[in-house]
């Protein structure tokens, strides 16, 4: 590492963008450890606080994390996002397939379905059909707000499976959930105004607000939604223009409202005048004979903005969602999503309307239930024997996730980084909480992209550091049981 | 009206939402005028400033216009937009069916092509043989960045077009070009940053940077480009992050860079390091041998980003199309695109590079180019007939629309009404320019959506609009021939 005190640029700086440039070209790896602030002073021949600030600035950057009292490590998958919010998306990046994934990973990070239980075949017939009926008209302009006969569609849907009663002409079709979020952002949101979120939340929605220069603010999310008596008073302190929720198997806790939290909610936003943002892209997915509903069934007053996305419960490479629109905000959101991509594909919407017709949605969610049900069972039955580690973790009973507490003294991304080697993906959860550095041990697991075999392989590997850890230090913990 | 003094609302803003009102529910209609200053403060025993406050706010949100020296007039097709530059929006409106537009109606508002010349078979075959071939892998979430292969058929037919070397990974999928003007904005510009456009220009790029908050100013667009000059002058005393162009044909002017303008814009930007957002979406339309290459084909040094919109020449429902990154922004740029929409759709652009593969897109192309050069040719005949009413404008050989210039006397509002009434729509030229109160001799006509019929039919209203105000007061204007 060169440092060169005959130019003008900072010491500090330069520290910075040396070891920026080690972690860009991967010679300082994910997980590995920056020298002490005192012995990479003294080999360099400058002052502990030349150190500090360097370290502190790429601590900023995104590049680094730091652990009180451990020091500071490189950040996983660093792709020099300036957020450290966005540590989720890039577990997306590796998803996406930008950032390598190993093909005999075992992947308990990706909340997606596996392409084998996607409706290919029912797609393709209403695909083809509308391509014989609508002909060039398939491909033109669609109406911004959405093909009319699709949110019709949609309109009867959401009636008839959670009794909730938007006209047509309430729906936005969007190109996925996260463009709702963006477009509700974009829509509302000025420098400076407030967001409250459920803390921890999706990184993907904090990205959008930060984007906005929104001011964040998190609220505790308690095993029956958020924590009212915080709620109440970050409300009144910060007088927020949205809060963001996720009502059923909430991303990443898993946790769901009870019916008394949210009709708290309704009146809540409605007394202090704020938009409820409802990102609902599992309620579908119970396991149980406890249906779960979305707030919006309930919103008697136009507070709440509902999100549906179809990814995580379709196909994600459709990308078509849609929101629930306000009417007083009705022409403000047309413009911006005119303003964000024109419209979403009219093709897709045509497609998806007819699929929606002919009634093959409902076979579709009972056929991926069943496939869900089965991984779910295997992975509470195999996580039930860590128990005996220090373990806990509540049963949703639904969703495609379990959030995994660990014991106080091991951290997350200790363990994150041994399964890495193993090659077994698991989402460190510090990366969902608005401060990341007070809560390090969660983890959370997905079975949508497992099988039953790589899921009891999987849960294996992640015991099996639990007992080397145990093995090693035989005061770090005691076994509950 | 009521204004009541008794409460504390200030008078120019009950004023301003009592007449907000009146537009609303279409009591006023677009083009009505709305009462003098004068009269009005009297009938309603206010004083002058009052109204004239009252007649201000409209105008600033964007409900009313006022000529100078004749009053105040009710927008066209007014949504409540809050910024004058949506009027174009509020047309992409109209066309995107949000806005009614009668069947019969003689289209000259839209640039986009009808659905009879979208090459419906091939794509279909293209989706077919896609899904045959991936089957569920068709719908999973492709790369951040865009389905590879996709990305190596882009970069292969650009360097075969246009002699334009990208590489794959060079290049982002987005879902069409008014996306990649967002992301652009959203990745390089914050609140005050300075944006130069073409003046005029479109208003949906507008609109995109508007909402960052840039200052936008307008350099005058000639016959051969930008005026360098102004240009010059602009860049030393504004310092821009960005300048947004369009290089050929470009909208609304028609008009097409030199290789001098051009070679002067990448110096430029080198040398003062901004930007350049080359929005392309017509440049495949030539209808002489002068076959026009893109600014991004002589870019050697990454700073133009060229955007590529295939809604104009391929088919505006697939919303797909593709931008240059600069080697410096990609990390910032995939950042982005996920926070926007997480990726375009994998489903479409495995077809769509299928459709590249198999030849198919040099046919389409010389196919549209055959039915629109008939159009073009049709349309410039017709319109020469207007020569001696004053009317002028520029052959531009390329693209799908006319820059009409009117006698200096002549309204392109009042053109605009009288052109609905008789079934004709049209875009008043003001409405792309940056200070658009002062050029209102200006229309776009545009021949994409109508066919040859029509062209003649709506041609001769125009026509007729000439002869009757020729008639009815002689001395408006001297014809030419």
């Amino acid at each position: 590492m060169l440092i060169d005190k005959n130019i003008s640029t900072p010491l500090y700086i330069q520290l910075y963008e040396n070891i920026k440039d080690m972690i860009d070209k991967d010679q300082l790896k994910a997980g590995e450890k920056l020298p002490s602030i005192r012995s990479l002073a003294k080999k360099l021949e400058v002052n502990n606080i030349t150190i500090v600030n360097g370290y502190k600035l790429l601590e900023q950057e995104g590049y680094t994390y730091s652990i009180k009292g451990s020091g500071t490590y490189v950040k996983p998958h660093n792709y020099g996002l300036d957020t450290p919010y966005m540590e989720d998306g890039d577990i997306e990046l590796m998803i996406g397939g930008i950032l390598p994934m190993s093909k005999d990973n075992i992947n308990f990070a990706s909340v997606s379905p596996t392409p084998e239980i996607f409706p290919v075949e029912e797609f393709k017939q209403s695909l083809v059909e509308v391509l014989d009926r609508d002909k060039g008209n398939a491909f033109i302009y669609p109406e911004i707000n959405g093909y009319k006969p699709f949110r019709e569609s949609i309109s009867i849907f959401m009636h008839e499976n959670y009794n909730m009663n938007i006209d047509k002409d309430e729906i936005q079709i969007i190109s996925g959930g996260q463009q709702g979020i963006d477009i509700i952002t974009k829509t509302l949101i000025s420098q400076g105004d407030c967001v409250l979120v459920e803390n921890p939340t999706y990184s993907g929605a904090i990205a959008a607000f930060k984007s906005r220069g929104a001011k964040i603010i998190g609220v505790p999310m308690l095993k029956d939604g958020l924590d009212l008596e915080v709620l109440n008073n970050r409300i009144k302190r910060y007088n927020p223009k949205l809060l963001y929720i996720m009502t059923n198997y909430q991303n990443p806790t898993t946790y769901s409202y009870s019916e008394h939290t949210k009709n708290k909610l309704i009146e809540l936003s409605k007394q202090h005048n704020f938009y409820i943002i409802e990102d609902d892209f599992l309620t579908d997915l119970n396991y149980s004979k406890d249906k779960k509903t979305p707030l919006k069934s309930i919103d008697n007053s136009d507070q709440v903005i509902y999100i549906k996305s179809f990814s995580k419960i379709f196909m994600p490479g459709v990308r078509i969602g849609f929101m629930t629109v306000p009417q007083k905000l009705f022409k403000d959101i047309i413009r911006v999503k005119h303003t964000t991509d024109i419209s979403s594909s009219g093709f897709l919407q045509r497609a998806f309307d007819l699929y929606l017709r002919k009634g093959y949605w409902k076979k579709h969610i009972e056929n991926i239930k069943k496939v869900y049900t089965n991984k779910y069972n295997i992975m509470v039955k195999e996580l039930k024997k860590l128990y005996k580690y220090g373990v806990t973790f509540e049963e949703p009973y639904g969703g495609l996730s379990i959030w995994l507490k660990l014991p106080k003294d091991i951290d997350s991304i200790d363990l994150y980084n041994e399964c890495g080697e193993n090659n077994v993906s698991i989402v460190p959860g510090k990366i969902f909480f608005i401060n990341d550095t007070i809560y390090s041990n969660y983890i959370r697991l997905s079975f949508g992209a497992v099988s039953e075999e790589e899921i009891i392989h999987g849960i294996r590997v992640i015991e099996n550091y639990f007992k080397k850890t145990y093995k090693e230090d035989n005061n770090k913990y005691l076994p509950f049981i």
